[in-house]
């Protein structure tokens, strides 16, 4: 059979004329986060700058205001203060001015609410955990909010098959814990899991931990049940691993932000309790030598190896520094986090004895250490998941998610250093080595529009260059959309476009988000 | 959190008015399939009975027939005895009558070639290795013959991730033999691997043997290129693990059955080849047993688990009949395969040895057999893999794919010989425990239009009140288009109509498959 190499032009030369992501006036605030998170004392401008103009939707009536109190009777939430924390995001960096907050129970309360919504042409945010990174899961004017957080029944769990079927406002924790208890796991786990909501992981297509292990939602989701911007319900909740009868309509929703339905159930296969896990912190001198273990460690681990993370030494820094968190081994240019999880102890010991006795006489690793326990565990997966958190502590971040071909993923980071020089006070990458997914963070003591002039589209065209994608995980919401054009192609953004339209005439479900807005 | 039970009606009651699916006068011959494969003796009938009336495409003159000349020089096939194979399907059980078979090499033809159907109103039949079940890849009436078989190309292949970009021509053993040498396997395995393209496995959603591990095609395929009817080039190869700028559109195409695009190529992620793999061949007094040793034997093999398969005694005698094949244990109700596939032998030696230690001490299996060299792992695979051959040597069989929660698989079974009685030569049932998928033939001497309509509705109707799939991997085709309400409410498939009508407004791509008659 013929082998050949087939270049792919760049997304990044498809642009359409006329698109305004280049436009850095309108968007910079967008690769910004605040100090603090989880308080209100730090308040965010309102992020209309880098929004298009409010569309032509209807503004909310006393009359509509009774028709919300009708369906959901003390659950139509008005009160400013009380309104507050679900228009603005986690991350403090953007917000919204919606004036009510629905917390509807049941499919039958959501299709109810969107039937009614579509026939008044109201706009609608439907809302999780609110624990997105892209300004997803907010209004940006006045949308109607609506929460899943009172949709928290769990519906069914088969201990046989290990299929789960809730509601979609089930917090991912809550849902572990109910498994944990019946011997099995989520398919994911986030840093986010004691807020967000199953719902909202399978809107946005959350990655996460596991996903090296587990794969993606979209194979691990069997079945969802979705209510249209019209108020039909799509019941697409099968619990079954198989079913090829015609197209699988639930992938449309998995990864599509609330734009195209509401999420209101969800059926998930869930895999078996492992019986066994360590985790390994592991030095490198390079990164090639990284990308090496890596290679290693699948061929020794290999069944066993469920999470395979990176940080740098500049995210060492930043935790010993603003987190206090010390070194758990001597200081390297590269970590590792490593996980297995297995069914048997003592063949998971064995088999991680002799990859790190390899790792170690081949000189790969420079050092390292192991945890099997519980709290030594933790302490370990902490030098990884509180990486964010140390973030907020070194002055105003710009984020970027970028999934890249593997090899690739440090030489961003590298490149990045260089281009800007001086101009930020830490470029640092951490990120899924297993999955080619890095999170490159960049720090500046204050906002510094000229900053991010310097890394954006620069680091969009780098990105676009490797056909990377730019967005791994986090989705594009409000703050990504625009730019969409660098990891996809326009035939490929017009026909989500036509999608959008046949599902959702009036534009009403999620507006401003994931769409770029020449689609408009 | 609050758990309850949700009682979902069944979609067997969800049927639209004027539907024709009961219609056994139009369906009958759609559960047969006929003695002899691979030769062409014994010619089926049309399909057309089954068939809804031929829609008013535009019909083949010798101006089209110049024009793909040029478009594929040499590759227009208009030899009636050449094109004999490719409009009868694998079972020879439907039967097309097109006159020109077309064989692009590149994506850029196929391009071509449907850009000009679509302006000429041409149908289109797009055609992989042919092997399917349920008659989706042969015309009906006179469509074009749009064949891959051409397009066998390997794109590219990246060792340190195992994502592969090929063709979509091209075979699937071609692949795993290809990705074998480079230590790497298929995510998924057929029987009809020798025959079947990728592209066509994709645009089915091909199941198979390495589901229950690698899981399905909608979590290991990363990419897709698809032309779609109007000659349009959509571009969503991404060979990334993650990529969530907005909607995932390859979703759509993947189980489409070529009635939404046709799939030029792929991109998959590939597992790490197994150092080790064994199999062990067992025997069970009952289904219960059967079940609860699948249970033991996922906790105890755990990540090593790769197949756990099944075959009733019925299936058994089929086997001694009529391949010869002696059963490798003692007689027994019930027999399972199960495979593992592991990185260390010792270790995989190891808990298959315990797990059966404890499956024969507590009693769950009366006889086994193990294999760990590459003859016998063959001979007892051979077992569960050719049963549909031995199928073909006991006169028609009426087969099914059902999708059913685990616990009521064997059920289904018990209940339709009791239905039958006599009626039936043997009812046999086999398939992926795993998987919940069950594959229920039935024998008979001769073509039996009263036996058919003894097993049809009765065996949907037990399907949709269990909330199962009447396809669970096979696909609709032409034979199941109008079971569909069986599975899907009608909602959903309204949807479906909906896109079909958004991607290919003048229904060219694969007319009569997928979608029912009352949607047309």
């Amino acid at each position: 059979m013929p082998v050949f190499r087939r270049l792919y032009p760049s997304h990044g030369r498809d642009f359409p004329k006329n698109t305004k992501t280049e436009d850095s006036s309108r968007s910079w605030q967008f690769g910004v986060c605040c100090r603090t998170l989880h308080t209100g004392a730090d308040r965010p401008e309102p992020s209309l700058a880098a929004a298009p103009d409010r569309l032509p939707f209807s503004r909310i009536t006393q009359e509509d205001l009774a028709f919300f109190r009708k369906i959901v009777p003390e659950r139509a939430i008005t009160d400013p203060d009380l309104l507050e924390s679900s228009n603005v995001d986690w991350l403090k960096s953007v917000r919204g001015s919606s004036e009510v907050l629905l917390r509807p129970q049941t499919t039958e309360e959501v299709s109810q609410i969107l039937k009614y919504c579509n026939s008044r042409n109201l706009a609608v945010t439907p809302q999780g955990g609110n624990t997105g990174l892209v300004g997803g899961s907010v209004p940006v004017y006045d949308e109607v909010i609506l929460s899943t957080a009172l949709m928290n029944n769990i519906l069914t769990f088969d201990s046989i098959s290990g299929i789960l079927t809730c509601q979609a406002g089930c917090v991912l924790e809550n849902l572990s814990l109910y498994l944990e208890e019946r011997d099995y796991i989520m398919p994911l786990d986030l840093g986010a899991k004691g807020s967000c909501h199953i719902g909202g992981n399978v809107a946005t297509n959350a990655g996460g931990l596991r996903l090296l292990r587990y794969g993606s939602l979209h194979g691990t989701v069997l079945g969802l049940e979705v209510v249209l911007a019209d108020g039909q319900v799509l019941d697409c909740l099968a619990a079954l691993r198989k079913d090829n009868t015609g197209y699988d309509l639930k992938q449309l929703f998995i990864g599509s932000e609330g734009t195209l339905g509401v999420i209101t159930a969800v059926s998930i296969l869930c895999p078996r309790k492992p019986k066994s896990v360590n985790v390994v912190f592991l030095g490198c001198e390079t990164f090639e030598q990284l990308l090496k273990t890596f290679q290693l460690c699948r061929g020794m681990l290999g069944e066993i190896l469920s999470a395979y993370e990176f940080l740098d030494s500049e995210c060492m820094q930043l935790l010993n520094m603003h987190l206090k968190l010390p070194n758990p081994i001597s200081d390297c240019p590269f970590y590792v986090v490593i996980e297995t999880s297995g069914s048997d102890p003592t063949h998971d010991g064995e088999k991680l004895h002799n990859f790190l006795e390899e790792a170690m006489t081949s000189s790969l690793v420079t050092d390292g250490t192991v945890a099997t326990e519980d709290s030594k565990i933790k302490a370990l997966w902490s030098m990884r998941e509180r990486i964010t958190e140390a973030l907020t502590h070194d002055g105003f971040t710009y984020k970027y998610d970028i999934s890249l071909p593997v090899e690739r993923i440090y030489q961003l980071v590298t490149d990045m250093r260089e281009h800007l020089g001086g101009r930020a006070r830490r470029v640092v990458g951490y990120g899924h080595v297993g999955d080619g997914n890095l999170h490159l963070n960049i720090t500046s003591p204050a906002k510094d529009p000229a900053l991010l002039a310097a890394i954006e589209p620069f680091i969009y065209e780098w990105t676009a260059s490797c056909q990377g994608s730019i967005s791994a995980e986090h989705g594009l919401g409000l703050k990504k959309r625009n730019y969409i054009y660098y990891s996809k192609p326009s035939q490929a953004v017009a026909l989500m476009g036509n999608i959008k339209a046949m599902l959702d005439p009036k534009g009403i479900l999620n507006p401003y988000k994931t769409l770029p807005d020449n689609l408009k």
